[in-house]
């Protein structure tokens, strides 16, 4: 799932990962009412990267702790995350997540909004056993991201309709709906491993930067992805009219009939699938999958950038082993 | 809205009334994105009777704090209150809440899941603004009163089509639904003002039991409340199939032909408008608006028992005048 098999760090990603898979199980696990649990065990059940928790327990480690005083923080994050997807898979309609059905598909809405809800309650109730010492710090720390991310996704929700997105109000949601959550893993880990003030600093930096060149690869893999690879079709953002960082630099950069195609995607609210080709040369023409890795480089190599703080050699290199990870996966 | 005006705590109350709608108002204004906060600002600029936030402060004047202390965390349960109506009046497909649209109605029900999201996000956040020292310990108690809210809900839903409940299980069901929240209640506001391991657990048994009271006594005003002062039609539990003590107690004693009507309001999900007189003259043949009253008397009495504990007289003259005063209320 995660690039870099033959990398040393592989491994340490890889024995995090499984603990935190069997962690999440066990958190849901022997909880009654089963009508509640037990859908909510199911979307945990969905295969997923786990990129959230990691941020967290390599945090940890980052400032001299270790995985085992966070594996609750972590699986809180994830289980934070999972809540925002059951919701927000209400809100898209989506059919599908990770291969499988979405909560209100095979059970029904009400039951995903209460899943949704049960998950966050789940996710406080774990954060609170890793705090000690600071754990005002931590709480707000995740709270401040969870308002965050209502608040990205309320965006998210309005440029659907809105016909005036700027690339400046697309990179204020992302930084809202997605880098406000690997910001506040980082320093979720970084507080409960006790760092210094200015790790801290460096670590929730990381995270926020390498969560927007996250987002912004994601925009371009729909696009430029490799369909066989990918696990679902390229240019769905397309067709369901997205307003994303390659439509927008797009619309900013067109002219004449070019713009007209573009403005005609806003107004119809998408484009059907023969047109995705078309769309996709559109974008090459206007270098905006250039422009899309230009600022996923820019993102990544802050992120990197501050990582200059810590002072074990070892860490830097897993933080930009998982960065780079990121930023080059194909799905 | 809530009886004994002529009482000397009545002024109390008022005052920490008004006090907390600012706060409320507050809370929530000035906050972007606006399509977010606008609609989270309607629901709790409906009128309230705000009986969570006042046992809070209630409980910080009680253990020898004052008001001031906790303002921020009595919004905060009031906040985390009205996300639980904003989703259930999603659930119950309710038109009205305190006589006016709920939220789904006149916005969307995508823009309700996010507001209650987000009013529970908003919640934490001002919580841990009066949290110091034990802040640990206050999220505790709030995050153990949100499982249990959700717990709650998905136990009331799972009745509505199950045909084998049981007055435990409704009891069960009201102590998560319903009693977790003022227990938790009174120990935040306990917790902030410093008591003593004696007061808080005094207090959080007040809170619960008082929960319990409050709740049987909204079934009970469903069926024996008057019309005219209740804001709603009576017997509206009966013509959508609640599960309610009543109700479960009726099923408990009737025996034969009676049984058989009642097993019909199962089966056939409920009843019509005009059944609801002969429905009631069911219940009051089999005694059991009798032994709701006496139920509410029971964990009334245990609420008011546990008060003991309190040092000051006027403290508990303050706690018996409210717990009288939200189970006799007859709206």
């Amino acid at each position: 799932m995660i690039g870099g098999k033959n990398n040393k760090y592989y491994s340490l990603y890889e024995r995090g990962r499984k603990k935190i898979d069997k962690k999440l199980k066990q958190s849901l696990g022997n909880r009654e009412p089963i009508s509640l649990y037990e859908p909510a065990s199911y979307i945990i059940e969905g295969e997923g990267k786990r990129i959230r928790p990691l941020l967290v327990l390599f945090s940890v480690k980052a400032v001299g702790g270790n995985f085992n005083q966070a594996y609750n923080a972590a699986v809180a994050v994830e289980l934070l995350h999972n809540f925002t997807l059951v919701h927000d898979d209400i809100m898209d309609n989506a059919d599908k997540r990770r291969g499988r059905p979405t909560v209100h598909k095979l059970y029904n809405t009400n039951t995903a909004i209460l899943v949704g809800d049960s998950l966050l309650s789940v996710a406080y109730e774990l954060l609170l056993k890793d705090c000690n010492g600071n754990s005002k710090k931590i709480f707000s720390a995740f709270t401040k991201g969870l308002v965050e991310v209502c608040e990205g996704q309320s965006m998210d929700k309005d440029f659907e309709t809105k016909n005036d997105v700027s690339i400046n109000n697309y990179i204020t949601m992302i930084r809202k709906k997605t880098a406000a959550l690997s910001e506040m893993c980082c320093k979720v880990g970084a507080y409960l491993g006790n760092g210094s003030e200015a790790e801290i600093k460096a670590l929730a930096n990381f995270g926020r930067n390498i969560g927007m060149a996250f987002q912004i690869h994601d925009d371009l893999l729909d696009v430029s992805a490799d369909e066989t690879k990918f696990g679902k079709f390229v240019g769905g953002d397309l067709v369901e009219g997205k307003k994303t960082f390659l439509f927008l630099s797009a619309l900013n950069k067109a002219e004449g009939s070019i713009k007209n195609d573009l403005l005609k995607v806003i107004e119809r609210r998408g484009i059907k699938k023969n047109q995705i080709k078309k769309y996709k040369n559109i974008y090459i023409k206007l270098g905006v999958l250039k422009e899309a890795r230009l600022a996923i480089k820019k993102y990544s190599k802050r992120a990197i950038n501050s990582l200059c703080v810590l002072k074990d050699k070892n860490n830097r290199e897993l933080f930009i082993w998982f960065a780079n990870s990121l930023i080059y996966r194909n799905k």
